[in-house]
């Protein structure tokens, strides 16, 4: 079994730091969060940058080449629905350490974004939803199949250029919802397909000393089922000790007394 | 589905403290780590006399009538390989609270407990092993196979008053036998049996600040599978955690921002 891939989420728009980095174009606030990621193991930097209707595909080109020539061309997920800015980042992005992912498509507005990754030969995630939550499995599986489609219409390989995300639900709310998240997850492993999906979401709202817990447990769950990825913040060290021990249990890594200590899980940038 | 059932495993003739006051027939240290075990949520607690092979019989007798008068009957798991200790045990045994456990039957040696189970309508842990560790899943499956058919031969219903025991194995030495131990819990759940099992072995060797890490990942990974009980250490706070986050994500016990906090997992001891 392969090991878990970890994508660092904490270079998102939405954070107050972040957002005025990208706003001033400036490198060091944006840089110090990426290494932070891959020093706590990430193999993938999602690069978020919200919808970015005025200047996305400025700021992407921007970003994609600052993170990729200051970190040995470090694995990027280009996280918009602008797909202007995507095909920016796509053009300018370097493969030395394989195709650039696209975050995301679904069923619904975003499906279009299949064409763009077979277009630039590039990876991407398939939400399976396509407006609101999924009322099951089934309705679930009835979209992945939908996206496994789409995905071989464009001339991708759904079972290495798609990473499915069966889409990580809120537990305060959709608490009896959690089991068909995992079975979906189960399901598509049996397929042969890669999952992902961004686990955080399950504790949203929780209150702050239960989150991680939360989450950290949830993933043991879903690792058990089959899961291969996860839109992750590298620095929550349950999680991360989550997906290490369980790369254990599955035996994708060696077990040794110093696995949790030693950093040799995330891409060397150095 | 049901809550996980916690047989708290620390009344253990291995623990000095223990061995002396049975020796002794000292109430005060088996009372102590009962009602720690009832406070921290155990559902069972397991007493465990060893072979005591010159007094088994009075042993179990003292212990049991000592844990249920002072604890509102508690529930017990009688474990011992010494046949004449668990029938005295059983013969003095209250069930107020459902039926004495037998802990532990196998397809080799302790076969023949099963009978004693049915001849006292007591229910029974069957450890799905004959001689030595099964070789995979087919194996162990083979003798949940055998264990099912000796408890209906010998009046038993195998999905209520049989606990099947897959064998939990240690990662220092057989990482490489975790997946089968998780798909054989599975196997058994699909099949509408109950499971579980002494999850601390998983880590045995393991440096100490490790060892909760590693147990509380398997643990939430079995769950994932319905694992339905386990023989563990219910002071052991990673573990624990996990228990109630994966029974949350179950949805075998309902979201409440405190459920970490709140005691109501255990026995009403009082």
């Amino acid at each position: 079994m392969e090991k878990f891939m970890i994508i660092g989420e904490r270079i998102h728009c939405i954070a107050p730091p972040i957002r005025k980095a990208i706003a001033e174009r400036d490198p060091e606030p944006i840089l110090k969060r990426a290494i932070e990621q891959l020093d706590a193991g990430a193999h993938v930097i999602d690069f978020n940058i919200g919808p970015a209707e005025r200047d996305g595909a400025e700021i992407m080109t921007w970003g994609v080449q600052l993170l990729q020539s200051e970190l040995n061309n470090v694995p990027l997920a280009l996280d918009t629905a602008n797909k202007d800015a995507l095909e920016a980042g796509l053009k300018v992005y370097d493969r030395t350490h394989g195709k650039p992912i696209i975050n995301s498509a679904d069923n619904g507005g975003r499906k279009h974004l299949i064409e763009l990754a077979g277009e630039y030969d590039a990876a991407i995630i398939a939400l399976c939803a396509k407006e609101g939550i999924p009322a099951d499995k089934d309705e679930t599986m009835a979209y992945c199949t939908e996206l496994i489609e789409a995905g071989a219409m464009a001339g991708l390989d759904p079972e290495t250029d798609m990473y499915f995300d069966p889409l990580c639900l809120v537990i305060k709310g959709m608490q009896d919802k959690q089991m068909d998240v995992l079975a979906a997850i189960r399901e598509m492993t049996e397929m042969g397909l890669k999952t992902t999906g961004g686990v955080s979401n399950v504790s949203n709202g929780c209150p702050k000393h239960i989150r991680p817990i939360l989450d950290s447990n949830w993933i043991a769950m879903a690792m058990a089922n089959g899961f291969s990825s996860g839109i992750i913040n590298p620095l929550d060290k349950e999680m991360m000790q989550a997906i290490k021990s369980c790369d254990i249990i599955r035996n994708a890594s060696l077990y040794a007394d110093s696995y949790l200590e030693v950093q040799e899980l995330g891409f060397e940038y150095k």
